[in-house]
């Protein structure tokens, strides 16, 4: 009897139980970070938005000049086969392109690799947990580290160079904080390891332009934000205007929208969630419920 | 029978052919690339300066706060028992540490972690070809992306963020290079895809300062210029002055120093190796092959 229950794997074209899911120690994935992914959520036994999803992960193979032999069809139905195959109701699912090895061992190129595909799901997570989200998350804007520039490596291009958002992490903790948010080199707010960051300030919704991903709940949220006639400006966002907006939240793939009740020392509403963020957070989880943003799961 | 000739690796405590070396796909070392390495070369069957990488490797460790069970005893003693059971009389050995996964599936802290060690060999591989360095090798400086900044991703700590790296090598490619440098944000040399970058200007030795890896083979040039009376300078190196200077060669670990013939369209020396760079490449070749910098292999 295989444990399925912490998750399943696709990859080499076998369904496995994710402890058994590994990687080559030389693939270039891990060795040079030369991979690419997306992660959609399956909510109540369906994909949320799966095809935005897709989307993306086929725009970023391309950025990173990555082809692997399935098409959004075969990695559609990979998906659906393992998180049925785990019995996952709520998952986070993560699809993968990775460069591979070259044929000839030594080789330096990256066009003499074969890119591979596979993919994983998990019992859903999320990024900032269910305790926080619910008193509101403490947010730390790290002061050692800057997000890594859009013109070193594209954040557009969902990556797994974390290594400034770890340190930020690190130093968040030290400082008694939930999670950190970093700026760019300019001083304006980038993104969290793994979320986008907003503000409200006089009745606006504002969210960073550069230096971030485009998350696809981010997108969910200016919709909600439209939906409910709040109007949105996607653009440079400094840190001392966020620092004094009226609210703050975050928003992620991994957990949705996230109230954050204190940035720094600075705390916001009184130590209780706001107003506005309450509202888009509940029009998200509703959107989440529409059928027509849905892909059902057909389970054995 | 196994098939050792490709290398070996030591993974979970067990000595496995190389091909058969895998990690987790949810292993932190891979999703957030948290993971630090090493590479020291094994060379006519001794390890080359052993002490001086494991160094750099426990400082790497300390900065990115990756505790490992093992000593630096029992990393040198794995290191020279996959190098032996592998019978690789010139190799290319990586010592790695990665964060691990969480005990608490879902858990976003590093602390939560069991951070762990594995090491690999294989044949000693060059990063810039054998039948390259002959000719010399023509070098692509990226217009389209600039080094990562040394406070997002600390560069002298060794690690697998290699989106700018791979971006300027498909670059170079395109352009008919055979490898890549990279400035920095403020147009100073900085490195290329595992190598340092030297010039000979006025005859001085001159190598960036900031946003590279402090190479140990780059630390072993300096030492043959300082035996050679080759003034020696580590500074800040404008790109203009690069591209203005009598001599440019690279160096590393894996293929030692490699003369440059051509930096983008500029020629240097009409396109042969120059004096000073071939004396340092000599004399460099000869120090490894010095008793006291080798730690020889004890073969079965």
């Amino acid at each position: 009897m295989q444990d399925w229950s912490k998750g399943a794997a696709i990859i080499r074209g076998e369904i496995v139980p994710i402890a058994e899911a590994r990687i080559g120690v030389t693939d270039w994935g891990l060795t040079r970070s030369d991979i690419t992914y997306d992660v959609v959520p399956v909510l109540d036994g369906a994909f949320f938005r799966l095809p935005d999803y897709l989307k993306r992960f086929a725009a970023s193979r391309a950025a990173l000049r990555l082809a692997i032999p399935e098409d959004d069809a075969a990695i559609r139905a990979a998906l659906h086969a393992i998180v049925a195959r785990a019995g996952l109701r709520d998952a986070y699912v993560a699809m993968v392109a990775s460069r591979g090895t070259p044929a000839i061992p030594g080789a330096r190129d990256p066009r003499a690799c074969a890119n591979h595909f596979y993919a994983w799901c998990v019992p859903y997570l999320r990024v900032i947990p269910a305790e926080v989200e619910a008193r509101g998350a403490r947010l730390w804007v790290s002061k050692s580290v800057h997000r890594i520039p859009e013109d070193s490596v594209n954040p557009r291009v969902k990556n797994y160079h974390w290594g400034d958002f770890t340190q930020a992490l690190f130093e968040a903790y030290d400082h008694g904080a939930d999670s950190a948010v970093l700026t760019d080199h300019a001083g304006n707010l980038s993104e969290g390891p793994g979320f986008n960051v907003f503000c409200i300030a006089g009745g606006r919704l504002i969210t960073p332009r550069g230096h971030c991903l485009e998350g696809i709940t981010r997108q969910t949220v200016l919709e909600a934000a439209a939906e409910l006639g709040i109007p949105a400006e996607v653009r440079d966002l400094p840190l001392a205007e966020f620092i004094e907006a009226d609210e703050v939240f975050t928003a992620t793939t991994a957990g949705g929208p996230v109230p954050v009740v204190q940035v720094d020392g600075r705390v916001y509403g009184n130590g209780a969630p706001g107003p506005a963020s309450e509202a888009l957070r509940a029009r998200y989880w509703e959107m989440t419920r529409r059928p027509a943003l849905r892909d059902q799961v057909a389970y054995a």
